[in-house]
């Protein structure tokens, strides 16, 4: 597996385009658009978040009911979420623009939105915007998408990589973004996270659900920048067969499922390391977890803890927020077999405290990767998750964020 | 029911107390003493973290198992957690020193810690602070002990009432302390905030009991600052009946009920204002849940979401967080049946939004109680929760509150 340019126009016939249609008050790009010249095999995780936003809505019904899907229309700005009848009838007709401008079935589009909930979409810009971005579409236009899906985002977020099998080999590109409203939990047609990963690569539907979903748990579902689950979170792989590479169980499922893991686990990295305000990534493993679940548990609730993001924001190496933290994530946990690690420097082990490490401890928190480390002692239950550090900028951008 | 003043010293025949005994580096209050001159029958919840402090592990002990207490020992500035079997040595050794004393059976003393995780407590200068405390014991103590088990908190904590039952009266106090890590969940023998409540009621322990359960489970367990559950939260009541009014089943259980909630909610709601860096309490109050549980769960769930708080920090009516926190907290919910309202205001109604009410809603996020209300329209599960804005204050004292 190699790192290769392009992001989600790397693998071959994906087109992609971005623009700013006016829909954010900045004039900053808002409009994405993904076009694959071949229909794809599509798969998609939804947010299980209740208030489901309507272009949330709309994607289910269409990659559960569509045999084939072509492209995807990504607008920031406006999450059209809480919009009533009035935004499931907007996102359904971004759909059928998208549609009708690049001369596919309605079917074959799916839609998101992110930025504000409760206001709706301004149609007429909208409208305008996809005539216009079906015409930027271009095999260098990965880079344009990632930028126009973007909110408080920082940085645009891209990988791709080529994956050999024998002497045979695909592409698969993925972009996201997210940066605020970060505590993804997606499952199969049911994270405001996004993220689009394109290959072209053959796969089964019956295949590739599986593989993303699993990619997912491990991956998005274990990043929390504030613990708030979003009401638009989706990720899609569209899968378009024309490196002439097919997956099967026998064949190239292990290099597929490593390298569509790899691109979720960049992105998902990414995304935490771009969290709001954030300075630094935290990395938390553990193992040890009486099972897999409570593995997750505890990864997931340290990385959330506001007093732990705050100790690191302080450059505080107080493993006491740690061991509060994993004590009160409800898995199954014992003091006296417990080992705390900050970087490779042990501050609690077994029931005891090794407060006198805290000074050592802090050079890791210095790094821009800070890895915290948990063995619960107690079975095999392994995972990561990842976080950041909670800062002054996380409250100025929120209080800030006006509706 | 008419408050009095004395917080825990306002019933009849307890004393308290507070002095600086030197573990708070700032020299501030530190070691606090309550006690009765008659032994008292006791019940108290405790912390569910699987991380319970020595001092939690050791009042656990006596509740269960001593048929009397007659006194609450309580230091600030250090937690006593995560220090192992001396760690337990040295509560255990609280209890001995305050028991001899004050002329005591071991059995009858409580013991609690706050502050730091992970050091030893400097046990020299906490023996000579028991020696000292038990000395100044007054009843008109109850503010000095206040006081003395403050940590992050900018006020003392106190409420007192006397109630009346036809021609007889018996009056209640409570002192408690709280400010950042703070979403406790405490459970019968099994919260750091503390809250030491005293009576001169006579009550039996298998009636006590409940009802202690019931009205913490309505106040502090619905509290959260940054929904962090500590490894110290404890409350205890301890009742003397030198008021000579005896609660039963049939006399006085419904005024006892009624008081000890009114304490439990009084002292739990100061909590939440005085949360690490709080400008404004935030009430939630569900009403339409399918059950009391889903009720509980969307309240505490958005008065803890870290946007909805940065956005009230901000003066910001973001509905929208509401939405999508009440969305994610797993409770049964459905938007066409949802009414959300910030003060009077209402910004969403069965899937509508209604964002030109936003600037309305404007001037009840400047109050320093902001209330929200939702309506579920799913069943008659009703839930009020307690929170506070996230404010750059927060982030600074818990940056700055090193190990």
């Amino acid at each position: 597996m190699k790192q290769v340019i392009g992001g989600v126009t790397a693998p071959r016939g994906f087109l992609a385009a971005g623009l700013s249609a006016g829909i954010k008050q900045s004039g900053k790009p808002d409009l994405a658009l993904i076009y694959s010249l071949l229909p794809c095999i599509a798969s998609g995780v939804f947010t299980v978040n209740k208030m489901k936003a309507a272009p949330v809505l709309v994607s289910i019904e269409q990659i559960t009911k569509a045999p084939s899907i072509q492209a995807i229309i990504a607008n920031a700005g406006n999450a059209n979420c809480a919009t009533g009848k009035q935004g499931l009838c907007d996102a359904w007709k971004m759909v059928e623009l998208t549609a009708e401008e690049l001369d596919l079935l309605s079917s074959q589009v799916l839609v998101t939105s992110t930025g504000s909930i409760g206001k709706m979409l301004p149609m007429e810009r909208v409208t305008r915007g996809i005539k216009h971005v079906v015409k930027r579409l271009s095999p260098k236009g990965g880079m344009q998408a990632a930028r126009a899906i973007m909110t408080t985002d920082k940085l645009p977020k891209e990988i791709s990589y080529r994956v050999s099998i024998g002497k045979q080999s695909f592409v698969i590109g993925g972009i996201a973004k997210g940066s605020g409203m970060i505590a993804p939990q997606m499952n199969l047609p049911h994270a405001t996270m996004h993220a689009f990963i394109t290959t072209d690569a053959a796969i089964d539907k019956k295949l590739l659900d599986p593989v993303l979903q699993k990619a997912t748990e491990d991956s998005f579902n274990m990043v929390t920048v504030d613990n708030e689950m979003s009401t638009n979170d989706c990720v899609f792989v569209l899968a378009n067969g024309m490196s002439g590479v097919k997956i099967t169980k026998q064949h190239g499922l292990k290099e597929f499922k490593e390298a569509l893991r790899a691109v979720c686990i960049y992105l998902a990295k990414l995304i935490a390391q771009d969290g709001e305000g954030a300075n630094r990534l935290i990395e938390v493993s553990v193992k040890g977890a009486k099972n897999f679940k409570d593995a997750r548990t505890v990864a997931k609730t340290v990385a959330g803890s506001e007093l732990f993001k705050t100790a690191v924001f302080g450059g505080d190496p107080n493993f006491g927020r740690i061991l509060s933290s994993a004590g009160a994530s409800g898995a199954m946990f014992d003091p006296q077999k417990l080992i705390v690690q900050i970087g490779n420097v042990v501050l609690f082990k077994r029931g005891e405290s090794f407060a006198k490490n805290q000074r050592k401890a802090e050079k890791f928190l210095r790094k821009k990767e800070v890895s915290v480390a948990l063995d619960l002692g107690l079975g095999t239950g392994e995972a990561v998750a990842w976080g950041c550090d909670l800062s002054y900028d996380y409250v100025t951008i929120n209080a800030k964020y006006h509706t």
